[in-house]
């Protein structure tokens, strides 16, 4: 194929310096270092290859992620990587794996539940992969509903063992990744029951699988739940179904850092602060918002350069055409996406900093800001999975026929980052999750307890809830105060409206469920007032590099203008700003996407991604677009032969009229 | 399995006459009729099953495609179906095959573009299936500009011969279904060129495949365009790619019912009118509004049975948790897309009886009605498209995670369905047609022309600018002419106030560009206008059934309502209603959800699919769904055997420690 850089003239009319904006995006100039060679790594090895994924039958394509995953501890081990740089790899090489749940999930676990002594003892053999282990929470009949587990961990003091049984067809482990073929052990969550009473759903370590032939053990029944969406996708993946047959484990593989049973069947509390737990999923949230704005970035970045190629009408006199990335109603799709990939990136650096910050006071036993800290990395979870995944496939969207491709990577991408909105809690029972807390907050503010952290703007309640927006002209909305100040009024407006409505109900309890569909809504106007409120403040540091300030500038202006206006509802009905305003809001976005226009390219370019991980031929970094569909749609095993396999049996019949003689 | 009906008590809460909705839904008791002798044929078919489609790699899967159509062609004709029952078989199958584009495009073209001589000619070949033709239109470079086509048909008056050519790689005829892989002819649109002049595009009919051995004829590269969003959904479809290296074809297989080319070569229009063909547009894209509540009514038919037999939470003392469905978030994103896929059944019956009355008047060559009837499909083919594919995705949601396995049904239902928001017209392109007719229609307000047929509301545009909307409580937006009033009144003003706008920049056609992302919502606000104007006349029809009128009256309610909650910026930016007006909305949509909540299963009932159709563990009709789904799991590939393939070569020395050794 030709090389010829088909973007150079967008490349040309970027006002900023990429190779800065670079290390902005990673976070630092280390992190762009081992990001870039990681990437590099696993572009040029041909095991990691992944252009025929969409094509493999599911056997096939499980193999092909086993090989995948045997390379790379391979070679991790080989050049001696570091945890971060293995962890990139792992991430570069784009296929979801039973090692995402072995690293992710059972490891932490075993960490955050286990005492001194387990992690001494499963750790070393956890972190050699001599053991391989799966996160087994989830059933056929319960999800969200944790408490609702019917698992059973019976306790017998006779043989000092817990018998783990899945009673009924419902209590089935469903869904654990890695669990369906691979693992050999999984935490298990279970019903402890001890001295005949049920002390709710804690977690065991079981082995499910021999180390000698990888056969089930006795009493264990397990295989793959079968297909998911999309091809390729998630079927790289073995989510799992397991009962257990009254099977045995030593009273010992109770995870025991927050409760034991003595040898005689006594449950013992230990004084490990419970709220521990919330740690580590802080932690969990925190990675998955940092996976939403990839996921976004990079959809965008197919999108973006696709739309600079792709020339449709406008042609005058016979010249090119215009390239579709120029029409508004495009980039009124598509740069609010970029806008949000930026958002979500400093939001979820934001973030780490936050744990970081809410595991040192634990540490100290101060857990003054652990709801606060629970409650909005919940919401920005669920805020940031569900516009990524519409976003995905608006970016498809905008890829016109071509985006439904496979080979445009946006199907794929799409498949595969949709659970997000469903794994690690459903992203509206986390919403409520939000909006009981908000309500909590709200019922405080009389009491004098100060809201703390992402609720401290709360405080500010008087002010909020009488204050009007001074803007008067589209320019008056480029100021962060007027915008700020909009958003807090119309989420404390919201959540004090709700809090009105529920006191109405018979019940605090009843008032919730009935107005719960209005609380979600105001608790998406809390989050996305934290992500606006965390990119005015990125904005406002010291950045490095050429005109990198200015597009980040530009960015946050059009995040935040355009959800005000794609909420305007909630703006005017709570009295934030007025019609008028509103109005000018759009104005502004047209200005702000002008100046926009001319660094979009660039902007999505500075994300780094190689052309192996972004995994698509629209998305090309060389903009050469038309050869390489044509190339790859030739690979096509229907491409094979000219005739179609069936044409003897069931074209030719219909063409000869000879159907009814055929045998179908 | 055993059979009980899981869902019994929810059909004995349904307030009103199940059989009498079914009639309502099909259209007719005969309608009810045919439709369901065809799905109960198909379903009691072995051929026609289809729950291991997404497990099938694309050639296996390719080739039971043909053996469906093939089959489906042997019963056709065994049973001497008509074309209606034909046609309901073809869509009970559910299966995207060439046949799809045989019957729905290649035929329409040749009736509406051939003279009578070419139909004579052509048609009954293509009515006995002894050729197999396709639509080739779309090329790789050009899809929504048909202008741009780069495909040439030559006319060589030495031979008296047209010569066919792809000039270009990206004059690849691209996407054309049934190209692939089985057609024998395509109606192909190349520009004409004659006497050295570029007369446009026209279509030609083009033999591609030898009739005796299917190989493809000299000067033709034909292939598939290779793998498709999804496993199974339309991969069954061979879309194809086809160049021309000078082919010839005779000087009659240029479609020439609207202009010829002489023996010498020279182009003459017909007297036949060119709106003429403006007619099938509006047939197909009456067509694909059919499809989209057909699509979406069933993914709402999946998400509400599921909802009902989900139980998560809520339980009091031990006691079964609540259903789902009982939680008004779920019913809050629920309940909208039962109302809208009745509202879209309701709408496109009335589009079919809107064909009717246009091709009436085009043959009394009326042409008044044309533009606006061209309008007005163009916004509700993308209106309801754009929503069916957000509706089923939430839906697919609203299943948690059960959803994402492909035996939910949905995934390869939203896969499936996707393209009609691309294909026939992008959606955003046809809003924006939608747009130029608004502002063309408010620009001639003035000239005292009157607004036909679906803007006829416009003319009314003197009370609509000033009207204020009169609701005082809650029950007051139970009025129809309240809703209908702010719909118009909110639609009128969007477009009067985008036409000012456009007007203020230096010319028309440079206004229209920069305010398009506004024009759209203002087409958007007009065709959902549309809707809202049907679902309410349909309502106020005699309805026969006890209950059934009361019911409709409340889903259209709920779509009106909803619509009015989700656009609210429009309404009240607009002054169409006030905040207070609009807080009254909230509260009337949680009484009607409560008023709909035990109808719903029943409601979802007479849309009276079979699960054949459904194709999905979670909508089973009997609500059985646990041991449904444990039972799918089991038929992966993957649990052929405990142990998987591949453990030797890439788990087994990862757990050994002998990855050093491995060769992988
Ligand atoms: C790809 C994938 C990977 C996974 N990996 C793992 C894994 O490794 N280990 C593991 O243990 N699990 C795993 N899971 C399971 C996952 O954690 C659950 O699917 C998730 O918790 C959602 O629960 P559910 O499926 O029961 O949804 P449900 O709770 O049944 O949700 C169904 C519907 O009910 C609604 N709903 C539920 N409760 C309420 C309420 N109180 N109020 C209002 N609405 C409500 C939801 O919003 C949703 O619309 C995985 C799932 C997926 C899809
Ligand atoms: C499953 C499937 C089946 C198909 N079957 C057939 C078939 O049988 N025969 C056939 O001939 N074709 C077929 N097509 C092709 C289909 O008709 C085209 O894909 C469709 O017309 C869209 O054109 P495009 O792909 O060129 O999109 P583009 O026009 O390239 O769209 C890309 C982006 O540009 C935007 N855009 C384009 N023009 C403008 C504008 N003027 N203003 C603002 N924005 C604009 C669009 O909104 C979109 O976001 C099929 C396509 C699919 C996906």
């Amino acid at each position: 194929m030709e090389r010829v850089d088909n973007l150079a003239h967008e490349r040309e009319t970027a006002q900023f310096d990429v190779e800065a904006m670079k290390i902005v995006w990673a976070g630092s100039k280390h992190e762009l270092d081992v990001s870039d060679r990681m990437a590099r790594l696993v572009a040029s090895d041909p095991v990691f290859h992944k252009d025929n994924r969409t094509m493999l039958a599911r056997k096939e394509l499980f193999k092909t992620t086993l090989k995948k995953a045997a390379h790379a501890w391979k070679r991790i081990n080989e050049l001696h990587l570091t945890e971060e740089e293995a962890s990139k790899m792992r991430f570069f090489i784009d296929e979801p794996a039973y090692t995402d749940l072995h690293w992710g999930m059972f490891v932490p676990a075993i960490k955050g539940q286990g005492t001194e002594e387990q992690q001494q003892k499963w750790l070393p053999l956890a972190y050699k992969m001599q053991i391989i282990g799966c996160y087994a929470q989830t059933e056929l009949g319960h999800g969200s509903n944790v408490q609702g587990l019917e698992t059973t961990a019976t306790f017998d003091p006779n043989t000092d063992e817990f018998i783990i049984h899945s009673p009924t067809l419902t209590s089935s482990k469903w869904w654990p990744g890695g669990l369906g073929k691979v693992s050999t052990h999984a935490v298990v969550y279970a019903r402890l029951i001890t001295e005949g009473k049920d002390y709710g759903i804690h977690g065991f370590i079981v082995q499910l699988r021999s180390l000698d032939d990888h056969s089930p053990l006795p009493g264990i029944t397990v295989g793959d739940i079968g297909n998911k969406f999309g091809s390729g996708a998630y079927n790289t993946m073995d989510n799992g179904v397991l009962q257990f047959d009254h099977v045995r484990i030593p009273r010992d593989q109770l995870l025991m850092r927050l409760s034991q049973v003595t040898r005689e069947g006594k449950y013992v509390q230990s004084d490990v602060p419970r709220q521990l737990l919330y740690s580590t999923m802080v932690y969990v949230r925190q990675t998955i918002v940092a996976d939403a704005s990839r996921a976004l970035s990079r959809a965008a970045c197919i999108a973006t350069r696709y739309s600079a190629v792709r020339r449709q009408f406008g042609s005058q006199d016979g010249g090119p055409e215009s390239a579709v990335i120029n029409y508004k109603t495009q980039q009124n799709r598509l740069f609010p996406l970029i806008a949000s990939a930026y958002a979500f990136r400093f939001v979820g650096e934001w973030l780490k900093s936050l744990y970081t910050d809410v595991t040192q006071r634990l540490q100290a036993n101060d857990f003054s800001t652990l709801a606060e800290a629970h409650a909005c990395t919940a919401g920005l979870k669920s805020l940031t999975t569900s516009f990524t995944a519409d976003g995905i496939e608006e970016c498809r969207k905008l890829c016109g026929g071509h985006g439904y491709l496979s080979s445009s990577g946006l199907p794929e991408l799409f498949a595969v980052y949709i659970p997000a909105c469903t794994y690690e809690g459903d992203n509206i029972v986390l919403l409520l999750q939000v909006a009981r807390f908000l309500m909590k907050t709200v019922s405080q503010l009389t009491t004098g307890k100060k809201p703390v952290g992402t609720t401290a703007y709360m405080g500010n309640i008087e002010h909020l809830m009488q204050c009007r927006c001074t803007v008067n002209t589209a320019d008056d909305w480029l100021n962060p105060s007027a915008i700020q100040e909009a958003f807090e009024a119309r989420a404390v407006r919201m959540a004090v409206n709700c809090a009105q409505n529920v006191s109405k109900a018979p019940s605090q309890e009843e008032g919730f469920l009935n107005l719960s569909a209005d609380l979600v809504e105001a608790a998406i106007a809390h989050c996305q007032l934290i992500v606006v409120t965390k990119f005015i403040e990125k904005v406002q540091q010291d950045i490095m590099g050429n005109g990198v300030k200015e597009q980040l500038q530009i960015l946050c202006n059009i995040y935040a203008l355009n959800l005000l206006h794609k909420h305007l509802g909630d703006f005017l009905v709570t009295g934030s700003i007025t019609p008028k305003q509103g109005a000018l809001v759009s104005e502004q976005l047209r200005s702000l996407y002008s100046k926009l226009r001319p660094n979009v390219v660039t902007l999505v370019d500075a994300f780094n991604y190689t052309d192996h991980y972004l995994g698509s031929v629209l998305g090309r970094y060389d903009g050469n677009v038309y050869p390489a569909l044509y190339e790859q749609a030739w690979k096509d095993p229907l491409n094979e032969s000219a005739v179609p396999e069936g044409y003897a049996e069931y074209i030719r019949p219909v063409l000869k009229q000879q159907l009814r003689l055929a045998r179908l």
